[in-house]
């Protein structure tokens, strides 16, 4: 089905567009209304992202009452260890809990590479909302990264420092590895299977890409990630690695198309750094959105000066928080809109 | 009284030395069991704080103990809100909390600019160890800085994205000012105290600088951390700014002696962003410190072979992380001691 709204598809293949395509990170979920109706009537947050039909109605909504340029499938990054047979529990207002994580070479073994099959209920919420969305706008599929899904399953939440996770960098790198290469495989069925169900881009998400000296950032992330970017030839690729400001140049070369940038670094460098051929995306301040109208367009027109000569996809630089008003939101996307159609 | 090893004060000033100095950031406390064996006599960790002879006996216990070339003082950064009005709980496995929180300029106007004497116990404990040490090794003071504190008064304690205090630095930038520059003012008083009770270098600690916006950070942080260094003329000052790798430039220009860096921080790229002129310190993972003793000489020595060719205090990228073995430790300071002093 022909796109009426390819902006952001255009604008992530370095294409000229007549303005600058905008969406959010964690803009399915957290601050709509409309969301909260549909949360409140399930048991939880991972009964959500298991009901397909409902994971593409929260998918949709902001493309509906917040007029993004793209909507991005709702799901959660730990989906993977889950399909691996590690489960995990969402609690409300703590985060994810593993009751079982990774130690030893003999628990990685354990461990299955994920069956697209027993993901099958978001590539089925892909397919729901591709035939929902009707052309309307592309739809992004999205992955942890590796390094950050090992992260979990070795720490078994999160933490302020990781250093459980980082503990087996030092004293068993090779079970790491073990374990980073089967996640890997895992994530690239799995994303092959979320293309195959209509998702337009694929977004990589190393939400603890900061935690690591970069050495080791080479070693235990960017390696994995590149397996991934290697495997997809068949739609744009987005890589979002948080924190990863030592790590630019390297995210550069990776075979993708599309580098997120946080709200710490600075525009003009990083572009410098990873090179004018990759498109940037970013990278308001998420509490940007706290302040008054008039400081949003001030702020937003401010961030589109910054990106104006390079290719650009408008987003925060990171998700936006759970307390931010949708109005405010509104805000941000209207001045990209029309500060960049000028 | 004349020290018998002053190699960090003569580092800090940038003059050769016969080997590089090297200590840990939460050496005091935290990994020594004797360290335990003291907390354990007592309620809890501010009651240690605020008993001047055993807040001594644990600053020196990593002296004689471990070998380092410095002792820093056992205090904590939250002392000062505490003295200015807004008392704080250790919780035990989380952190600092706040039972009262700052939201408005009247919660601002309540507060009082801290009085030395409220914190008289740690003057004292200063005055005690320096005593104790008789010149073996000089005595690190220290303070949050402005920002890293004000973060903890208006959120009330730790947190991922510090988003409440970052919501005033949007919605009610003047009272933040306003906080901020009390809180400097107090910092000024409690640092000065300190060196005339003969701390011989004060570290100001801007945990939390890297949460916020570039910008942001010149306005809300490095304003007030430049008051601070321009205040103190009788001691060499440290300015460990965490997060902070958009900001080296800025740091570099401070009135200070010691930039720190964490272990995210590229060394030679950190050190032509920060300038010649500036010591540097640290900055090994803390993790490294979970490897074999082979490991962490290895990459203790690797560390010392980028730091080459300036000026250096070795030490971790970050504090000492709580379940690293002593032992560790003291191979991490003999590998600088032998190594440095080819």
């Amino acid at each position: 089905m022909n796109l009426q709204n390819d902006l952001l598809l255009k604008a992530a293949r370095g294409e000229k567009t007549e303005r600058t395509p905008v969406w959010l990170m964690r803009q399915a979920g957290r601050i709509l209304p409309e969301y909260r109706a549909v949360r409140s009537s399930l048991s939880g947050f991972i009964e959500l992202v298991k009901t397909p039909e409902l994971a593409a109605e929260v998918t949709i909504q902001p493309v509906d009452i917040l007029g993004v340029d793209a909507a991005i499938i709702f799901s959660d990054i730990l989906v993977i260890p889950e399909a691996m047979g590690l489960p995990y529990e969402m609690v409300e207002k703590k985060g994810p809990f593993f009751p079982k994580t990774i130690h030893t070479a003999a628990d990685v073994d354990q461990l299955k590479v994920a069956n697209p099959e027993d993901l099958s209920y978001v590539t089925e919420a892909i397919k729901i909302t591709k035939k929902e969305l009707a052309g309307r706008v592309p739809l992004i599929g999205f992955t942890g990264a590796p390094w950050t899904l090992m992260s979990y399953m070795v720490e078994g939440s999160g933490s302020k420092t990781f250093s459980k996770a980082r503990h087996m960098l030092y004293t068993q790198p090779e079970v790491a590895h073990k374990l980073l290469q089967k996640i890997t495989d895992s994530i690239i069925y799995y994303v092959k299977s979320q293309i195959a169900a209509g998702a337009d881009l694929i977004q990589i998400f190393d939400s603890w890409a900061g935690v690591l000296p970069p050495l080791q950032y080479e070693e235990f992330s960017l390696k994995y990630i590149r397996q991934i970017c290697d495997a997809i030839e068949e739609v744009p690729v987005t890589v979002f690695a948080k924190g990863a400001f030592f790590a630019l140049e390297s995210l550069g070369k990776l075979n993708c198309d599309t580098i997120g940038l946080d709200w710490n670094m600075k525009v003009a460098e990083s572009r410098d750094r990873i090179g004018g051929a990759k498109t940037l995306q970013g990278n308001l301040d998420p509490c940007a959105l706290y302040g008054s109208f008039q400081e949003i367009e001030k702020a937003t027109k401010s961030m589109l000066d910054e990106f104006e000569g390079g290719s650009h996809i408008a987003n925060l630089g990171h998700g936006v928080y759970p307390d931010v008003d949708p109005e405010k939101v509104k805000c941000f996307i209207q001045t990209v809109k029309e500060y960049s159609s000028r």
